[in-house]
């Protein structure tokens, strides 16, 4: 693995293709390193020019006076290749590519960026690029990039007090986006510590940076962008890290949409992959998701200011002077998923000797303008932060003027200190410079979008849960006893397994049918299996070759009588065979029917990054017409999936609705999580399983497996499937 | 009706109550006025000082030196009913009332506000509040409030040079928020005309203000910030007013959800209404409902910028030189349902020759930036703009440095001049100052947020269809043929119409059963109709007192047989007379089931702001699980009834799923606008109506109305029954 650390803090630079024209690429990239004081030494590096911008060029990386950390290339696309050469054979670890023109400019541009990737291996060089826009160190002052936002003239680079103790590092795919976190930041004065761009990643990944940046520990909350995943399985790894490190990663992916994802295949040259898939792994691993750049930031501010105080659950006290904002901001509250329960008795008593008759107490707490010019922000903030109902506090302000804050900053900084439940501050007009930088000194987050607010307290009291539930990882899930004996037995079987072939290995993982039934091969045969069956039946054709029945009409559902049975049977072989006369048929399955209950969609298939992922439904019109469907990657544990049932919108007809009795949803869990092992422990084999439909009974009364069936992985590697699908 | 020019446009102002005392809001308030050139006299009123402010202060309004036009009242609420009887004996026609301490503190307080409206009626005074932060004419220079936004320290009220043409007023319930939105546009430099907070409403209400203003003509587009309308009939009237003159209303109603509303009623002493009924409405009326400041501050300033010249359709161009900028942007139009289509051939080459090889010109269309450093942005989006693909444009820029705009701008105002499509400017950086300016004085808006900037345009798109619709409008459905023999019919009958009652009565509108069946009295009534029909039947118990038949165990499904029929006759009559052994039972209606399809069920229901809504839901999981149903208020025409059908979630059901034929929408909205019908004219007597199920059959063969319920109205009024639901 290359030293990151060359690439991030060399101690000098050397910027090939550097130009005095600033109007240029290749001239801005010089002048925005050379804008900040980052105490190195640079080098120019310049075949035509012998000075750029005012120093000595040289013609090579070769000829420079001393050896340098790290190369930076803005040269034409087809001389990258032998320029990044030229840096290995002169002892250079590291380089950013900031060319543009390879795997997203067709084959040769392919080419090209293979010979960097190769190159780079060959000489463990760090690399960040090509087609990336490059990255700033913060405190470091290096500004090895060509970003407007990071010109001289934007300010300066570190916020003049930072909120909290800890820092923020962006890693984006993208460059304009990576870049413009970092610009609509800077007014909230948030403490950054590293800006990467990893552009077409031909070496280093976001994964690989995020992983560095964990070991370093310099960087409390990171800002990612992601277009798409290049290496899944290192992903995982460092999510799982940096969730045990308690250091959130606040994603977004972008490409969630077709025109969006048609964007990102045309100029990363990279599949985007299913964005369903993308939010299971992210919810596995705890990352946050978030809908825009201000909601990253308000997240990522509520993170630095509350170090560890995490909400210990999801009731907010709001404590306002304006009644229409208390309102807005009870709104948001309740829509982003926390309550606003009305104060206990006690604690209003406390607060209304200092409110006017025309306040209330309740929740919303409104001290009118009076009350809050006598009480103070701070004390108002504390009475309503003592009350055992609210695990947070939100005080609504008018930041635009500081005078009030300032005047309040002892007792803020003292609750800040004491305060055990996060504080945070809206205001609904925008602040003063000034507020801001009082606010951040006391170390309270100051949010100006409601929702973003009201979000940043139910994400933290989210991941707070989810970091509780850490030690059960469920990776750690072990192979179901009888699990190798099943890897045999569908290495030796056909493609496809029907229902009667998949049972024996399902089985072998607790997952059983409520009565496997028989196979008949003659309408005699079906008249006596249903006899023994002793109530109405289905009958089942069973053929690899016909794994879609149902549209082939080779099931027939609740037949009774013997005559019926054989009638039934000869009807549903007829209707295979007419549906698909090459088919193979093995026989019919004659099953007694289930008893009623909840019908139940369980499906495994693979995404094309991600992998096998198991998926769950409700039957009928929820999943089909609105896609009400839930996923995890496999395998996951009983809580894993209960949290998945309750993702569900019609979860609800689950517990008991219109008077029927709740579902057996433990047992439904249960049965998730043995198909997901199953399917983790035979991921190589595997295409697609679905037990279609599962009926779940009443509660205690367990879940019956109606049908079943296993398509095996076919040779050919899993990204052609999933590109073709 | 009061004249809102004197309030507005006042010659001579008096502050009753003003102090030298600028830290509380007396002083304040007299501070803020002064602090703007407005070019009318100020007069201080005290009881207490001979000087405020270095102005002579007069002891009361009778002793003013000349009449005033305005009073600004900021004494204790005790002192303000008789301050103000003394402003209308002294011939003054306007007043704010800035004191609290009204309705929303108790019964003493609603006493004084009933005085309020009791004195301004009787003078024909407009008067503002109480309870309210005040107002600002900002052309007049007027800040008649003491909001901090209006400092006179908070820079100039105008904006430097306003986008377009046209100009925007705020109207708010609530003082904070309503000021807020100002401080919130300043930074975008859009042109404001009037801030008016309206408080309690004891006299003038958002409506009447509205209403003023479009007459005035001076404002173009409307932000509005509703807690509970007080007089429904007003604001449909002013809405309707708005929508002809093409004058858009963008709006949030806040107290949304359940603490919200606990918190409107306790600090304004109004309930706050059905979230959902103002939805309908506002929907109706073409209100376009924002989610936040800045959503409805982007929507404001699109249709400033556009003036007429609205998107033809939610076809999206995107124009960007960063690749991951215009993916998020591709996202976030496609999710505000707007389309990204790939652009023509004929289009793409035109743009082809402009771009580097590694660039692309599907839409997103990606210049990189060496493209758009060639072409510029005016011309990019000139390129894109002629595709007969594309509705409107989107520019992806970055706002951070204007230099490259500021060369652009002659061109930039070419294009505002001649394209006959929107082009709208989205940055992923915040912008710098100037570039604010260089793009209002090219005449487009600038955004911020992604979101918003999509959303703008997919609004502006639903706002000029709703606009064509307008001839047609639902409010002048005429009263049916034999509704006046109805309304006497209704008058008559008892509290509870069960559906043998309510038949004839809906029939007079058109909506008949698919087949009435007979009333019967015994099991061999019972079996004699049952043979008539000659298949299945329903045998549903008939009595005022049992309105819901099915819990009663009243009803039987599906029954054949002369012996079956005459023991479901027994059995549900027992059951229902287990259920309600007092009930009056009329008989047992004897009914052939229906043909198989769609069930919906309709419904009308009496909100309590905004009297009777129709439902219209799914029925079976959708509507019990999801609540997933749409309403609107009665009456209405054949396309709102079919837009209804859109909005539900569930929707695609009806139009032919999984192979089944598609549904009769038609003689569903057929059946939805007689029903509204019938409410509408009705309406008095009406407290709900029941038609559960509907069952929509395939296209062209109806629909049958399977079940019918009417509650009429108490006596009570409607208000009483709303609050207790």
């Amino acid at each position: 693995m290359p030293d990151i650390g060359k690439l991030l803090w060399p101690k000098s630079v050397a910027v090939v293709g550097a130009s005095s024209d600033t109007h240029i690429l290749r001239g801005r990239v010089f002048e925005v390193i050379r804008g900040h004081p980052f105490a190195g030494e640079i080098f120019p590096v310049s075949r035509s020019a012998s000075e750029v911008q005012g120093l000595k060029a040289y013609p090579s990386v070769d000829a420079l006076p001393q050896p340098v950390d790290l190369a930076v290339l803005i040269v034409p696309a087809e001389f990258v290749p032998a320029e990044l050469e030229r840096c290995g054979r002169a002892g250079i670890k590291a380089a950013v590519i900031l060319s543009s023109g390879f795997a997203e400019a067709g084959e040769a541009g392919t080419r090209m960026q293979r010979e960097i990737t190769a190159t780079a291996r060959r000489y463990d060089m760090a690399v960040e690029g090509p087609n990336t826009e490059g990255f700033a160190n913060i405190a470091a002052a290096l500004c090895a990039n060509f970003s407007p936002a990071m010109d001289k003239s934007a300010g300066p680079l570190a916020a003049k007090r930072g909120l909290g103790r800890g820092q923020v590092s962006i890693i984006s795919q993208s460059g304009g986006l990576g870049f413009a976190f970092f610009d609509r930041a800077r007014p909230r004065q948030l403490p950054f510590r590293y800006i990467v761009t990893t552009g077409n990643e031909a070496v280093l990944e976001i994964s690989d940076f995020v992983d560095y940046m964990l070991d370093e520990g310099g960087t409390d909350v990171f800002l990612l962008l992601i277009e798409a995943v290049k290496t899944p399985e290192k992903f995982r790894r460092v999510a799982e890290k940096a969730l045990k490190a308690g250091k959130p990663l606040i994603v977004r992916k972008i490409g969630q949409t077709e025109p969006g994802r048609r964007a990102v295949a045309s100029h990363t040259a990279v599949l985007a992959g299913s964005q369903a898939a993308y939010r299971a792994v992210f919810e596995r691993y705890g990352l946050i998701e978030g809908r825009d750049f201000d909601e990253m930031l308000d997240i990522a501010s509520g993170f630095l200011a509350c170090g560890d105080r995490m909400p210990l659950g999801n009731r907010v006290g709001i404590c306002t002077s304006s009644g229409g904002a208390g309102v807005w901001m009870a709104d948001s509250c309740a829509a982003a998923g926390l309550e606003v329960p009305v104060l206990d008795d006690e604690t209003r008593a406390t607060i209304d000797v200092h409110l006017p008759a025309y306040a209330t107490s309740q929740n919303p707490v409104d001290s009118t303008a009076q009350g809050v010019q006598k009480l103070g922000y701070a004390q108002f903030a504390r009475l309503v932060a003592r009350s055992p109902s609210v695990d947070g506090v939100i005080v609504v302000i008018t930041a635009r003027r500081s005078a009030f804050l300032e005047a309040d900053l002892p007792k803020l900084k003292e609750l800040a200190r004491e305060s055990s439940k996060p504080v945070f501050m809206w205001s609904y007009t925008l602040p003063a410079e000034r507020t801001v930088e009082i606010l951040n000194e006391a170390g309270y987050p100051l949010f100006t979008d409601a929702q973003g607010c009201a979000r940043t307290l139910r994400v933290m009291a989210e991941y707070r849960v989810l970091r509780e539930r850490l030690p059960r990882s469920p990776e750690t899930a072990s192979r179901a006893a009888g699990g190798a004996k099943v890897g045999a037995m569908l290495a030796q079987s056909s493609p496809v397994l029907c229902e009667y072939r998949a049972r024996p290995l399902l089985a072998a993982y607790g997952i059983s049918a409520h009565n496997a039934g028989a196979l008949a091969h003659s309408g005699e045969e079906a008249a006596a299996a249903a006899q023994a069956a002793d109530r109405p039946v289905a009958l089942k054709v069973q053929s690899g070759d016909i794994p879609h029945k149902t549209e082939a009409g080779a099931v027939a559902l609740n037949v009774s009588g013997a005559d019926a049975v054989s009638a039934a049977f000869d009807r549903v072989l007829a209707s295979a065979k007419r549906h698909a006369p090459a088919a193979r048929i093995d026989g019919v399955l004659v099953q007694p029917m289930a008893a009623p209950g909840h019908e139940i969609i369980l499906g495994v298939n693979r995404d094309p990054t991600w992998g096998l992922m198991l998926m769950v439904g409700l039957g009928g019109v929820l999943v089909e017409a609105l896609g009400d469907v839930a996923l995890a990657p496999v395998p996951f544990d009983h809580a894993a999936a209960r949290a998945m049932i309750g993702r569900l919108k019609g979860s609800q007809l689950l517990g008991g609705y219109r008077g029927s009795a709740p579902a057996d949803t433990e047992a439904l869990a249960d049965l998730m999580v043995a198909l997901s092992q199953f399917a983790a422990d035979n991921a190589d084999d595997i295409a697609e399983i679905d037990l279609n439909p599962v009926i779940v009974h009443a509660r205690g009364e367990g879940v019956s497996v109606v049908d079943a069936l296993i398509v095996k992985r076919e040779s050919e590697p899993a990204q052609h499937r999933g590109a073709a699908e």
